[in-house]
């Protein structure tokens, strides 16, 4: 049990970690801060933060438990702001997609506070951003990725392991480098090719007709593409090395596709489809290998 | 309501069809074909149909409806099988994916029966395929496209349509042209873009890794390349010449962003997202122009 979790930013990640928490009966008091006044408002008025605060330094005063759940452009400056009054024994965490970008952020800001940060990354969100789209139940059943720090007492670590597998999360252990590579192959780079794919279609003279037969099919493939496009920006510049190396893999496979196509070739199209069809069809989420065999899982 | 409806093929979609048909009131028999014996034998104990054929002529023999439900490759053969058996002023349809092969078949093998043939594709489907996973309303709320024929007597075409709405579908008329088009756009490289975006990840070393990490945004992303891989090859084997002109597109627009990333370039990156992201997040799949506007709806 926290005595008093120092959220700062309300937003659809933050405001889903107060709710689970409180719904979990982990926190006794939770103080929020957030760069709009009227969010902090909406969160106060739906019971989502007890007491506003006017700057994350004032939302860390008299905390034991702080997340830091803002843009990613938003990390450093918070960090910065935080640093000075990180309660001693407090644990900070924070949810951003990258970690190396976030690691170095911390380094620069936090100085002797460095070791009360464990980054944490919940592999949960939704297309719809924001405060209204929160919920308790949104890091259940989904896999928490912690990157810990060689400067952070192992207790340390293993109670953040373990909020988060009382919010209901599996949780895995990575470097910073491993997780951006994983992520830059299985979320940035997907997310590139939904928006650079659902903009192919929809920027033809043809695109409105065409979008106006798309089934289940195509909704699905691009619902990725809805995704809010600031914070995508930001993942994408932080990861760029690793998702140019994804996008290199990529388009190696997709020069294979145009030239069988190209060359009517049915049985090397076949070849290549027949691998990932039978893949993904065995692939299925978050299953006995949620966290990968190199890591070190709990 | 129809006498008897001759079914060619009883996997998903021919069964599904049979179901919904008996649901809906709408037959009063059902001859079903396969061409695995086994099949027939599944489908008959299944209720889908009331009699098994030997042959698609046989399943053709005394019905007014006819339905073509066997994999692209099998269509020519099928469609020169039923010719000398359809029945004067029956309706026959098939569920092809892809509509200028079909046509172009049914031309050198119907003869003097190509006036009983009206194409049609449902917009619907599942990754898993077969009679087992067959249900009554998989065509319901789904998109239903017909490419009729100048040949077809269109009161042939009316009924056609008329028996779709009955099963929920919303029906839209194209030509097989632009149905093969816009379908290369919203169906087919995005197929083929997820197959081989899922290989480019799971071949790496670090595959399964990469792969136990994937969260929901990657499940949804990928849910197509869980295709059947023979009809995928057959379908962008058909529609070689449009997904080619659709992959130019999509490279066209992924090159602009590995130009971004590789420049570091923010705010080109930001530019290239937003477009999408307001696209996807505006549009919903069968809204009010669930036919496209240059079309003949209903």
């Amino acid at each position: 049990m926290f005595q008093q979790l120092g959220l700062i930013g309300c937003g659809l990640m933050g405001a889903s970690f107060a709710l689970a928490l409180r719904e979990a009966g982990l926190v006794r008091r939770i103080v929020g801060h957030s760069a709009s006044p009227a969010t902090v408002q909406k969160a106060l008025a739906r019971g989502v933060i007890d007491a506003g605060a006017a700057s994350p330094a004032e939302a860390a005063a008299g905390s034991d438990l702080l997340l830091l759940a803002v843009p990613v452009a938003a990390t450093a400056s918070s960090l910065a702001a935080l640093a000075p009054a990180i309660e001693d024994g407090a644990l900070l965490m924070d949810v951003g997609s990258t970690k190396r970008d976030v690691v170095a952020a911390a380094r620069r800001s936090l100085g002797p506070r460095l070791a009360h940060f464990v980054p944490a990354h919940p592999i949960a969100g939704k297309e719809k951003a924001g405060l209204d789209h929160a919920e308790a139940g949104l890091y259940r059943e989904r896999t928490l990725i912690l990157t810990p720090l060689p400067e952070n007492p192992p207790a340390r670590v293993e109670a953040a392991a373990a909020l988060w597998r009382a919010l209901g999360s599996r949780v895995c252990q990575l470097s910073p480098e491993a997780h951006d590579a994983h992520f830059a192959a299985v979320s940035h780079l997907p997310h590139l090719i939904a928006f650079a794919a659902f903009q192919a279609v929809a920027a033809q003279p043809d695109g409105a007709a065409h979008l106006a037969l798309a089934g289940p099919g195509f909704r699905d493939f691009t619902r990725i593409a809805a995704s809010d496009p600031a914070v995508w920006r930001d993942i994408l510049a932080a990861n760029r090395d690793e998702v140019l190396r994804q996008l290199d893999f990529f388009e190696a496979e997709l020069a294979r596709h145009r030239q069988a196509l190209q060359a009517g070739d049915a049985a090397a199209l076949e070849a290549l489809i027949r691998t990932p069809a039978a893949g993904r069809s065995a692939w299925t989420m978050g299953g006995p290998a949620a966290c990968p065999p190199a890591a070190a899982g709990d």
